[in-house]
């Protein structure tokens, strides 16, 4: 393309102008974007927040995710984590880093990934603020805030012994997504192109977790690291063992069999170590209504050797450091 | 250093456990770091949050600026944003990126430097959260919460014909200091090292926000790409002109004075160019009793051909745009 303009020809000021023209605005916002600060409303007196990271080449590389994809996967991650808490997500702000030479179509495409994620998966949260650097490579920050409407956060301490361990949403299949692109096997890639798009917009069950919190959930988290690590997080903060029985798994695994078998690979490892689905690790009380968003896979023990169990085989924390990227 | 621990030996869940050992706890977070959220409290029944990100080698040169800097800054241009806005600072979330080979002495050395921010410039704010990625060069990118408690947002819009304008806080120190560090003039940087300090922990005046807003400040902003620039910006949003009377910016030159004839530069440019100091800029209705911390500028005029004016030249936007670098 000769001459396209980047946001480093058009500068700061100019890229952002641009780029929040295309954002919808969170129903929260009482000053939404270009002042120093938002201010957004907070009815409940307390608001939940939470920040996460994509960077290029370790979190994402640009010729396996669009634009729309990246401004997508950065909402979804992070309005899983409120969602995770028992709240409503209402706000995020994006900080962007990217190469002066990018061009600024590639972040009105990111903008509405931004707002299609919104719009799809929290009706009402938006972008009330940003921030635009220049990087030698693309670095997406978020920050989501997120409403309790009067409920008690819930948080990843309190499962008890005798608790059903649920999850609602996917396993495994953006990790299959990602087995998948990174085989460069394009047959395979076209076939079971559902699991890759689950790795470049993955959909989180949002309105599950206010459902898990009204049904008295007693812990839960979104599952971003994988099954073993996250569970093992509750397991340890809660001070018990999580006991996963591997007939529970079996529906998640089954439809992964046949991509699995295109690329040569065990969708038992996506299932328990693939965390980018974001879905939601909850626990309950064997006396409370599980939310039918919310599909047993296992019981809460008293604490043992192991965090977490597969059948009786302690589960080792297979899964995903941002730091080690392993 | 043999076997020095870093970043990447460690991992992301051991790195942040010491970082944010070394943090204070906010007094407004409910629930604090360590779960898929925080829970921070808001009695006013709103927050004002707002976003800025500090890049290796665009905002930022690990040869210039310790690791406790680097922290410290990056609390203190947050917060100067909550200022601006009349809010007092609650909290934070920080995300870094940086090489796994990074030494875990200098993420620690960085969280002493938002901690010792946070107590210095607003106490009872603290580090709510956190992520920690892995990248080619280091992104810091934070995001920040303030509380109103009761007070209407200060905003850029609302400058009247007729008002005053003020700075709280210093103009051109940080940029002198930056002008000192990129002059290699040893001699001077150890002569000057007060304003090359004021480049690398900046000490913007975030008590005067409340002042102004308790004061009436018709609008305010702070000052982070320039005196010019920022000026500018108000007058857009609130469409008049802003008159500086040059004699009044006298005494910010005359301490900077020295420093410009030991690196022959003038300091001018520094007062009107120079936006790190993240001073508070706000108009004042006439018969306002401006707060002490304050320092009468200049005026606001009916809206001409140029958004500022220094005496009666117009003055052109001399400042930094963090995309284009100038």
């Amino acid at each position: 393309m000769i001459n396209a303009e980047t946001i480093g020809s058009l500068g700061e000021n100019e890229s952002l102008k641009r780029t929040i023209s295309r954002l919808n605005l969170a129903t929260s916002a009482l000053v939404g974007p270009g002042d120093d600060c938002a201010v957004i409303s907070a009815p409940d007196g307390r608001f939940v927040v939470t920040t996460d990271t994509l960077i290029e080449g370790h979190d994402f590389r640009l010729d396996w995710s669009s634009a729309f994809d990246l401004g997508w996967k950065a909402v979804a991650t992070n309005i899983a984590d409120v969602a995770a808490m028992g709240a409503v997500p209402t706000s995020l702000v994006v900080a962007v880093a990217a190469p002066a030479s990018t061009e600024i179509a590639w972040l009105e495409a990111f903008a509405d990934g931004l707002r299609s994620a919104c719009e799809n998966l929290a009706p009402g949260c938006g972008v009330v603020g940003g921030d635009l650097a220049s990087a030698e490579q693309i670095m997406i920050s978020v920050t989501a805030h997120g409403d309790l409407q009067g409920r008690e956060p819930v948080l990843r301490s309190g499962a008890k012994v005798g608790d059903i361990v649920a999850v609602a949403g996917t396993l495994g299949r953006a990790a299959c997504g990602l087995a998948l692109l990174a085989s460069g096997n394009n047959d395979a890639i076209n076939a079971y192109d559902d699991w890759v798009n689950v790795q470049r917009r993955p959909e989180p069950p949002i309105q599950a977790g206010v459902e898990a919190a009204n049904a008295g959930a007693t812990a839960m988290l979104d599952i971003s690291d994988g099954l073993a690590r996250d569970a093992a997080r509750i397991a340890k903060a809660s001070n018990v063992t999580i006991q996963i029985n591997p007939s529970m798994l079996q529906g998640f695994e089954a439809v992964l069999e046949l991509a699995g078998q295109a690329i040569e690979a065990d969708p038992k490892t996506w299932v328990v170590g693939g965390g980018e689905d974001h879905s939601l690790l909850a626990t309950f009380s064997p006396t409370a209504t599980i939310p039918r968003n919310f599909k047993p896979i296992g019981t809460v023990i008293q604490a043992g050797d192991s965090a977490v169990l597969l059948g009786t085989q302690p589960l080792n924390e297979l899964g995903w450091d941002s730091v080690r990227g392993a």
